[in-house]
């Protein structure tokens, strides 16, 4: 049994009728779109929220009616993946690119259900590198201040040429080794001038859906 | 006599010889540039790093040698105005809408001087609405996240359109009323994803120099 799979069909149980549900990307999350599509076919009434181009087709070939961030002040429930989580609930997200409007969707939700399988759960973050994004002007600059904080980034590249992301930025891919500190390491990160945001998702979910390979999927609950 | 000619020109006399040195933007830090280009025609040996387009072109008028953000990794002394200023040192500044590039310089800088006219200097922050740059994706989110602080956001316009920073983003010019604890407001914008930078400088300057229209100059250290 796909551990993706099981993780995403789970997490749309979560959802009920009237809500506005943002719509995550990623491999996991596919599968709760999926889910989420044949359910509106049988008239649960859904308003999704999508983080990105990718999942805004999805939600359309299959129905799901869509609205716009500009015209909405809150988020009843978001379903989203993650590259990484850790029992704290903290995760590292950005490895797609999509790390500010994923956050965005998430300031704004009332609750954040992370699915992913088994491999995404880890004991300390840091194994995946910390995508962070930051503005074009003086990108050298704000790399070695981020450098001193003790990691090693990397310019994130798209054949051969800076990856840009939908806001025009780039992304630097931080190696810091296991992060003992995320949310201060969260607030350092985001006081570097020229940090725009960084992957580092802390106090925004309390539910975590995790398939497992044998089948088994796990609901862990913030206390 | 003119007090921003007075303090434009007083703050020359922190530079030394061989320095890399910050050059800010505005109608007061433009005579420290006069003077400054004054003094390099007098053999003063110093490498300016301006922080927008518009003092570039000044000092490259005046034969001032300049050096690119890129291939430095910290500045010795940076001369910029500000909006505003307070008696803790901490200042508003964004007004011109290089908010960005202006807090980059700040934050390599060993020594930042901020020269004024009196009328600058305030008891409190927060007459002269704080700039604060934020994505053009979400921006009307991100305004609603900012306006729950308590504070009147006003998108920037520019002939009726919004204008736009050299980094691609939109302007909120936000009145919060008086700031009275500017370094957490400063942290709070900052965390708000869709917010890149605000106009809050603060712990970055040690000395203010500010002219007055008697002809006097006052210098702040602070202690």
């Amino acid at each position: 049994m796909d551990a993706k799979k099981l993780a995403g069909e789970k997490a749309i149980e979560f959802i009920e009728n009237d809500m506005i549900v943002g719509l995550g990307t990623g491999s996991t999350v596919h599968w709760s779109i999926l889910k989420l599509g044949e359910l509106v076919k049988q008239g649960l009434n859904i308003k999704g929220v999508p983080t990105s181009r990718q999942t805004e087709q999805l939600a359309n070939e299959l129905g799901i009616p869509l609205v716009g961030l500009s015209s909405i002040d809150q988020i009843d429930l978001t379903v989203d993946g993650a590259d990484e989580a850790n029992p704290d609930f903290e995760l590292i997200k950005g490895g797609g690119g999509a790390l500010l409007r994923e956050k965005m969707v998430a300031s704004i939700s009332k609750r954040m259900i992370v699915v992913m399988d088994e491999t995404k759960y880890v004991a300390n973050l840091g194994k995946f590198p910390l995508p962070v994004e930051v503005t074009q002007f003086g990108w050298e600059m704000t790399c070695r201040q981020i450098k001193s904080l003790g990691c090693e980034p990397k310019l994130r590249l798209n054949n051969n040429l800076p990856f840009i992301t939908d806001n025009g930025n780039y992304i630097l891919d931080c190696d810091f080794g296991e992060i003992y500190d995320a949310e201060n390491l969260n607030h350092t990160l985001n006081m570097i001038p020229g940090v725009v945001e960084n992957g580092l998702f802390v106090n925004m979910t309390d539910t975590m859906v995790i398939g497992n390979r044998n089948g088994h999927v796990d609901i862990l609950y913030k206390s």
